[in-house]
């Protein structure tokens, strides 16, 4: 390309990136208003968040749907722009183009408005207080919907929106052969004597050390990331160079921050890696939700729960908790972190049962999608199917329908991402340790170092620009396929129970 | 106004709202990305955030000179609109319009490019490398005050864009008559013994909670207010219900934290007191940058270094600080926080030399814009004129002529703010106690509530539907006076310094 072509705004290439741009800057902007609102904004700042929020969503929107991006996207392609761009972008703007602005600037506020309500409703576990903004979020999910009415399932265009390309057939299908692989497994462990819990005074501050030292290890980059607290942990890049990831401290219990602050790494370490040649096309981020999830339970589950990770990482731990872990073996501190027991909390749920909370919510939102079940009737509903799937009898409605932020945000066709992604991380572990087969050594040396790279030359790189499943296949030789974690827990559950 | 009216957005108050109210989000959302930078952004992230701001300002630029707006202004007044929003934004349209995109594109790079510039200069105190820069933002200047010719001097523009309305010869005038006050009261303190320092270890935390403290009583709500740390302190509204301040903390000196806190909750309660009815019309802040330092000032100096304020909130600090100050009476911490010394550094100067400081860069400014001064005279003007004003000599440029960052951006026409709203928080104080004669009681015994409600009444809720001058003469019956100001000076020093 010339100097000359490249200064002129009529050369399509210069021209789709400039597009690109302000698309991406307007998200930029939304991204950090989303952050704020989450981390740190004043409560009563809420409605002129979720105005703005919503102005700025309708300004992306505007600009991704507009006819000449199309235009642009063919004349750039023939031009010689990155296919994979090309593809991305044109993907967005067929789906934006479907759905009418002022649904899209509903929906946003809508999810503004609706957030503190759910938040007081679990807090009085009053499911009445949040019903009608649930209602009017389930309805305006059936009109988006009803965008895409070639979907085979109404519900496959939720999903479509977080997972390009899952249908809801697919998703039963695997859930169905995860759930019929883990219902005995669950019940062996249920059978055997529980693990004693790690128990004692862990300082916050010595947690909030030992999660930074982890996370620098794994790739936490002290100008380029923050690390905050928030009550619902969370991970976001902003931009290039600023990736936040939040967790939360409890001072009795250090595992659940620990391990979810691992869990948010891997989600940043993904974004932090995307190639920055990607920087300003929209496309320097995940490819989908599943593959997002994909990278953070990797690295809370198959190396944060490993005996090779705590190898290196206990030593630093008892240095750090003192007492509270100075007669704690090795042993119980790795049995302390991988606990299966059916339990009520999706987000405090061990990595064996936590598909049975997914499969649970997957069944209620394609039930409320479809009108089989009334948003009045969910309490009950998600009770009794609790029940079944877990065997724990829910006490009340905060610790049972309201658990979740999803809901309030009206975020129908996000939870099965979480067990995908679970399904993909065992698929791309066994991929890594069949490339590196000295690599659970390295890890136990206190350098994962090698995974990082792996991880980052054959998923992270890619950003937008190859979906799920090139990624999948090109990684590890195949499409989603859940026999490799149902493998991996039970391998590492009869091992560590004695099955 | 019919509801089928206002459902219509050819109803043009409906029109000119919702065109305001989009720009209102777009400025929501670059005080989120401002603020968020200036506290707490990875610096990695400074690149992308540029773009983004960019991209804010501009979407936000266009949509304010749009000729539609115009329009609509003129038949929303017609219809009714409230006139103090109709004037403000006609205002801001007709201010916009008058500069070519081109020249706020490079005014905008030429700061970008000047500040790091700046601030090589300054660590390595070399004016020779910042004066191109200087040059080039000088006649940036010159051809901005050439887009509005009908000023009496050029620069008039520059001021107005701060302080609308106000004229250079008026400075020249108030600043004159402040000098020739303030002359003799400075030579008069500087013949007296200096007051010993408060000295002593005062932890962070300590102190953070006695701002928190004091900014509460002040007006400071939590559900609606941010208190945190930035290098230099600052306030902004991010909107309705979003109030931020920000200060400092020094662990061996506690003053300038906790002054710089009550200076910033001053700002931000000003911006929190502006009636609810104004938000989202862009008119909801403060009406000029004077009558916004006049309410940090107020309660910063009048109110926050006076024996009033401190006979209540003493014991508590001497409480919160313990041994620091158990033998440190009132009187000498009175002192401490009232020392009066010429020095060389504006932020760090005093409430009765800051003004020299202030007239310094006025005069070099004008002369500068004027061509009366060349930007390589301008070390030389500074050290000779800091001599005469304030006694000092100057020992090198980097704690002279180039320790303000202003410049950096070329911001000329922003110091004179400062001053006039010493002036001003003086006359309000005033008027403030002739209105309350027992304010001063109040405050002694802890509850400076009347004072806010005043604050509230006479300045605060107008937001930007009246002008300075307006909400001054109605405040205190007359337009800005110096005498106040010098009168309120001369009498607290003159007792503190025993003169």
């Amino acid at each position: 390309m010339s100097a000359e072509l490249a200064a002129s705004s009529r050369d399509p290439l210069v021209a789709l990136r400039e597009r690109l741009r302000e698309i991406d800057d307007l998200q930029h902007a939304g991204r950090v208003l989303g952050w704020d609102q989450q981390v740190l904004m004043p409560p009563r700042g809420t409605l002129a968040r979720g105005r703005a929020f919503g102005t700025l969503e309708r300004l992306a929107h505007e600009r991704l749907v507009d006819p000449r991006l199309a235009a642009l996207l063919d004349a750039a392609e023939a031009a010689g722009e990155d296919p994979g761009v090309v593809r991305a972008v044109r993907r967005d703007h067929e789906r934006a183009r479907r759905v009418p602005g002022e649904l899209v600037a509903e929906i946003a506020e809508a999810a503004a408005e609706a957030q503190p309500i759910w938040a007081r409703a679990r807090e009085t576990s009053d499911f009445a207080l949040f019903a009608p903004a649930l209602e009017r979020a389930v309805a305006l999910r059936r009109r988006l919907a009803g965008c895409f009415p070639e979907a085979a399932h109404p519900y496959d265009a939720l999903l479509d929106a977080f997972e390009p390309g899952a249908t809801t057939a697919e998703v039963r299908r695997l859930f169905d052969r995860l759930h019929a692989g883990l219902r005995p497994l669950i019940a062996a462990i249920a059978a055997r004597p529980e693990p004693e819990p790690v128990v004692g005074a862990f300082p916050v501050e010595s947690q909030r050390a030992l999660v930074l030292e982890m996370a620098r290890a794994i790739g936490f980059e002290d100008d380029a990331w923050r690390l905050d607290v928030s009550t619902h942990p969370f991970s976001e890049k902003i931009g290039p160079g600023d990736v936040r990831v939040t967790t939360r401290y409890d001072a009795r219990n250090p595992l659940d921050g620990l391990l979810s602050a691992l869990h948010e790494v891997g989600h940043g370490l993904y974004e932090h890696q995307v190639a920055p040649t990607l920087a300003g096309t929209t496309t320097d981020t995940g490819t989908s939700l599943a593959i997002h999830e994909s990278q953070s339970r990797l690295w809370e589950n198959q190396v944060g729960r490993s005996r090779a990770f705590w190898v290196h990482w206990y030593p630093r731990a008892q240095e750090l908790f003192g007492e509270a872990l100075a007669d704690v073996p090795l042993d119980r501190w790795l049995a302390a972190m991988n606990v299966v027991r059916p339990s009520l909390i999706r987000v405090d749920a061990d990595e064996v049962t936590y598909a049975m909370h997914v499969v649970l919510r997957f069944e209620l939102e394609v039930a409320l999608l479809e009108g089989e079940l009334a948003v009045a009737e969910l309490p009950a509903a998600w009770n009794a199917r609790t029940e079944e799937l877990l065997g724990v009898t829910v006490p009340d409605d905060a610790r049972g329908v309201l658990q979740d932020i999803h809901w309030s945000f009206g975020e129908l066709g996000y939870f099965p991402t979480y067990t995908l992604g679970s399904i993909a991380s065992a698929q791309l572990w066994d991929a890594a340790r069949a490339a590196m087969p000295d690599l659970e050594d390295r890890i136990a040396s206190g350098d994962p170092s090698a995974l990082r790279a792996w991880l980052g030359e054959h998923v992270h790189r890619f950003g937008r620009t190859r979906t799920s499943d090139e990624i999948l296949r090109s990684a590890t030789g195949g499409p989603l396929d859940p026999a490799p974690l149902l493998r991996y827990l039970t391998d590492k559950y009869a091992a560590l129970y004695d099955l």
